[in-house]
């Protein structure tokens, strides 16, 4: 009979738990969590309160009760463990309501306490009107305020996508929300102008979007809190939503010897076994392999830790499962756009000084005649000789998720932009396109590849060497109803042809048009003809995305 | 300067031949096709009989006009190509209008002529009121009469998925309609199983069914057809659909001495060339490599034709680009309903003797506890051993796209069930759950190839060997309400560990619930317990979609 303890029973914790006990009918298995529930949907919390999902029932998925029932899991919450007795292998636990502590022995410990708040020191941040969102208790205390004191007023502190997640569920119940975020762009895992259309839309619904703004002082006062903001300017609100990022709980670990990364998380090798001998760590608190740059990373996500807990829950009743590497896949609902990605950022390939390319398309999401259709706007970042993809971000109102879930398979697989030309997708009018979305994401990092092309980028359109020309080669109804690219030159693709002679073949040109289409068509035409030319990649909407953040 | 000759202006062909311009500005390009249109949307012409698509232009997506402005391609619409002319590498075209013909030189040649109709031989079944639907003029012509005659009644013969979606259509007119299948299923790429949902899905939006079924006869009356039915019955109807499938069009190759495959279809090599030196073929008239079995497969699907165009122009141009294989990755929308298909079908793998396991999952598309939440029923077919996945198939409401999508490129990186269990995919409630339908499907594989599990299939549960037992471990009011498997004895799995005693060592105990998930921990309850027992994949759900097919 192996005794397994656990010490968090949510994401990781219970996932552990359920497999441990589907693993060995024998294993004793004790899973302790310092909260009053296990096993509830952290993920639902924002949607409760913005009444997408009515039922709070809805977001506890097991009980202690039910655990006992279906898998004989000895279920302790309200126990906080306080320390871990490495050499008689045993936790102590204290029993919150009671006060009473006791130690519990194991042979194999799994720590999965997840996250906690990371707080910035700013006098009087915590006051009654100040709320994180990680807990059922937290959900429950801000819906009470609301349904108390009827604020007509909330700020969220953080643009992460829990903050993001927050403001939209405040504005659906009706109030006016200011978002304020200290870096320039919302949604940090991706690439400031894959952020920006998030920022038209946060706008748009009438949030007060305060980006490169700190909070500095929060002062409590009768019927609201007062916040200084770094700007100078001051903001009367009423809610506060803390959501200014997490760090790994690793407290326990910490003061049993664990061994804890440079990141901060606690170390675990592939078998989520920490340096201490047989106790194990999984989900929010533990520092992973990150797939691309194989660095160690924080990637606080539900899936990580769902299969992180089974893991290691095989591997503490004697199997050897490998977990190889977290890729942090996410995505997030921002009012009607989806936003997702996938792998590395540029701005972390940067960070690793990494070689790489990068390309956008923003192609429509299904057919385009057919009704509804709606444009991906998709950047993959990929090794600039190999093709191998290195990273993949998309925006746009449908289809984004499943865009980013396909090249999510592709980069595990190590497949190249070459791979993308080739796959075969789904395709009828109502799903999809012929050429699908990743299949051109293929075609144009493939004809760079191939040096079938040469692109450029939004940046140097804007700062043209003295021997480049800017070329749009939209319809001149384009440029005044959607707008030009400053110092473009203009002339439209279906006249190309006929206007060559115009050109200055002394002169390199950067082929801009709408999306990049037209443009890759015309630098085709140009290179045949004889002429220097790269293609602007994602054409005037990358333009505009990236001027967006500048 | 090559002369480039394509015959056939629509998916392959025009796809080729804008490639061609963008690789060449020297080259000849010379496009025909004897219809009035080339570049238009076939796919699109079933919504806009039904209304999805409200223009007509909306369907055209390049004319003569625009594709000579653009891409300086000569396109003669409204001319068949009749004759090759191997020896003095000419074409012999004949002007439809005139009757005139003449004779087009050719340095590299590209057949794309599409497939056409395959027509039971039916008496009658040429009359005024059936049509076939494949071209714009065919789209037409359903149209004016339904405008003219005001049908009230219509006939689809044909269940694949041009049949499907002419049904659909039909209905949203607000005709009554018959569907006739010869087959005992609808959509005949996927398992008979997998369509009985469809089969639910076309009855209750009151479609008449008849599968397994052969018009016999067709007899032209004043103001309507009088179809004649193999089962005797006759069927008086306004309209008659036929969609009873295609097959390529191969005159012209034949005619040339180009070789033609073991299928019908013309013979390419990766390089899209035919036998006959410089001549190439694209598109649903060539027979190509299936990716699974390795054998020839006709697969009339735009993605590939469009992709084999662009390869064939590369070629043609004294590129080096391969096609490797098609994998039949397809999707239909069938009312509220998707089915989509990737890779292998069980059939398939059977009439090749190929060795497979199935596993059927019916998880929801996105967190349960997210509002809207629907099951995805997913089979995957994978190799017993290794685990490397055949093939996919799944329905639903929302999300089987994407699973296909995923799936599909799983197959071509020829991943296996245990590469699934990792794949860390988009999540966040409105999107997905921690563990995805595809996460699930693996973890499902992979426990049965691991041989941490058995399985059994639901005709082992119809027709259990005299030591097999039968355990249904759902809850009574399920058995009630939803429906009982026959022969069952009825443990819920809450009550399953108290109750073992009941249990026989010497019986082998085939389990079943809902859809396989508690009967997974209670088979897993029983092998620990000593137990012989295995899990009945996809439980109740899949019992009642492979009964619907008896
Ligand atoms: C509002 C919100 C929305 C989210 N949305 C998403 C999303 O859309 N997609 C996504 O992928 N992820 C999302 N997440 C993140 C996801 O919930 C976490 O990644 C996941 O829950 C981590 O699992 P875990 O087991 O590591 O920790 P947790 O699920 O946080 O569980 C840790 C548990 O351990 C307990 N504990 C800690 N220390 C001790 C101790 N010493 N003694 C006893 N008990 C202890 C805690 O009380 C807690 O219940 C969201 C999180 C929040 C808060
Ligand atoms: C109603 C309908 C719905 C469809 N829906 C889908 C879908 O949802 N998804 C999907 O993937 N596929 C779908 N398809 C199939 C898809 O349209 C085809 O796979 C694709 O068009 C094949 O391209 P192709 O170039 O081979 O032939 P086609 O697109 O059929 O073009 C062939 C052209 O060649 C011309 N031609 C033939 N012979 C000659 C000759 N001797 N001289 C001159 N011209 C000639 C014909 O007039 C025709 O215009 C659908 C097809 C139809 C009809
Ligand atoms: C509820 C909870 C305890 C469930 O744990 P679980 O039993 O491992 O997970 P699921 O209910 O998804 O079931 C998955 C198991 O059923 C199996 N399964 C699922 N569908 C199946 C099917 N149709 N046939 C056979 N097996 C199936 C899977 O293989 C897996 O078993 P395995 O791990 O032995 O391979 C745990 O997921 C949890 O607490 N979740 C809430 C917390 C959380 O995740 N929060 C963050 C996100 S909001
Ligand atoms: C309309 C038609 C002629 C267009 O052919 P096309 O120009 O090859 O295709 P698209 O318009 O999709 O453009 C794709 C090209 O633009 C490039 N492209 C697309 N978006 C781009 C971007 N943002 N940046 C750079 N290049 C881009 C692609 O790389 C590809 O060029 P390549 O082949 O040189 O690599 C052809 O697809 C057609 O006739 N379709 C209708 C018929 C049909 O397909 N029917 C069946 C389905 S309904």
């Amino acid at each position: 009979m192996t005794r397994i303890v656990i010490v968090g029973g949510v994401a990781g914790g219970a996932s552990a738990a359920a497999r441990a006990r589907r693993m060995s009918e024998s294993a004793n298995i004790v899973m302790f969590d310092r909260g009053d529930y296990v096993s509830f949907a952290n993920c639902g919390l924002p949607y409760h309160i913005g009444g997408d999902i009515e039922s709070r029932d809805a977001l506890v998925l097991q009980t202690p009760q039910s655990f006992k029932q279906r898998f004989n899991v000895d279920v302790r919450i309200g126990c906080n463990v306080e320390r871990i007795n490495v050499a008689s292998k045993t936790v102590t636990v204290r029993q919150l309501a009671t006060g009473a502590s006791y130690e519990e022995p194991y042979d194999k410990l799994l720590l999965s306490p997840g996250a906690k708040s990371v707080l910035p020191p700013i006098p009087g941040l915590i006051n009654s009107r100040s709320f994180t969102l990680r807990t059922l208790p937290d959900m429950d205390n801000i819906m009470a305020l609301i349904e108390r004191d009827k604020p007509t007023h909330a700020t969220v502190m953080g643009g992460g996508f829990i903050g993001l997640e927050a403001v939209e569920a405040l504005k659906q119940r009706g109030l006016r929300v200011a978002l304020v975020e200290l870096g320039k762009q919302v949604m940090a895992n991706v690439d400031a102008e894959m952020a920006s259309p998030l920022h038209q839309a946060i706008k748009s619904h009438d949030v007060d979007l305060k980006l490169a703004t700190a909070v500095t002082a929060v002062q409590e006062r009768e019927a609201d809190l007062q916040l200084t903001l770094s700007d100078g300017q001051t903001l009367s609100t009423q809610l506060l939503i803390l959501a200014t990022g997490v760090k790994p709980e690793i407290e326990l670990a910490q003061q049993a010897g664990i061994e804890i990364g440079e990141l901060g998380g606690i170390k675990v090798n592939q078998r989520m076994e920490t340096s201490v001998a047989d106790i194990y760590a999984a989900g929010d608190a533990v520092e992973h392999v990150e797939l691309i740059s194989g660095a160690p990373a924080l990637i606080p996500l539900a899936g990580p830790a769902n299969r992180q807990g089974r893991i290691a829950a095989d591997n503490m009743l004697g199997g050897d499962k490998r977990y190889h590497a977290t890729q942090g896949t996410a995505v997030c609902r921002v009012f009607d756009l989806t936003i997702a990605s996938t792998g590395a950022s540029e701005k972390m390939l940067q960070r690793n000084g990494r070689d790489y390319e990068k390309i956008y398309v923003h192609p429509m999401n299904h057919a385009g005649y057919f009704p509804g259709a709606s444009a991906v706007s998709l950047k993959l970042l990929f090794e600039p000789t190999e093709g191998t993809i290195l990273g993949a971000q998309a925006v746009g109102k449908d289809g984004v998720d499943k865009r980013i879930d396909v090249l999510a398979m592709a980069i595990r697989a190590k497949l190249t932009a070459f791979d993308l030309e080739e796959q075969e997708l789904c395709y009828a009018p109502p799903y999809g396109s012929a050429k699908d979305v990743v299949n051109l994401a293929g075609f144009v990092a493939a004809n760079y590849l191939r040096g079938e092309t040469d692109i450029c980028q939004v940046e140097d359109v804007l700062s043209p060497a003295p021997n480049q020309v800017v070329l749009d080669v939209r319809n001149p109804p384009e440029l005044k109803n959607v707008g030009e690219v400053a110092g473009a030159v203009n002339i439209p693709l279906d006249q190309l042809r006929e206007r060559l002679n115009e050109l200055d073949d002394t002169k390199e040109y950067l082929v801009t048009c709408m999306v990049g289409l037209r443009a890759h068509v015309a630098t085709r035409m140009l290179i045949n003809a004889g002429f220097k030319a790269k293609n602007m990649t994602g054409g005037f909407k990358t333009y505009q995305m990236v001027n967006a953040c500048l």
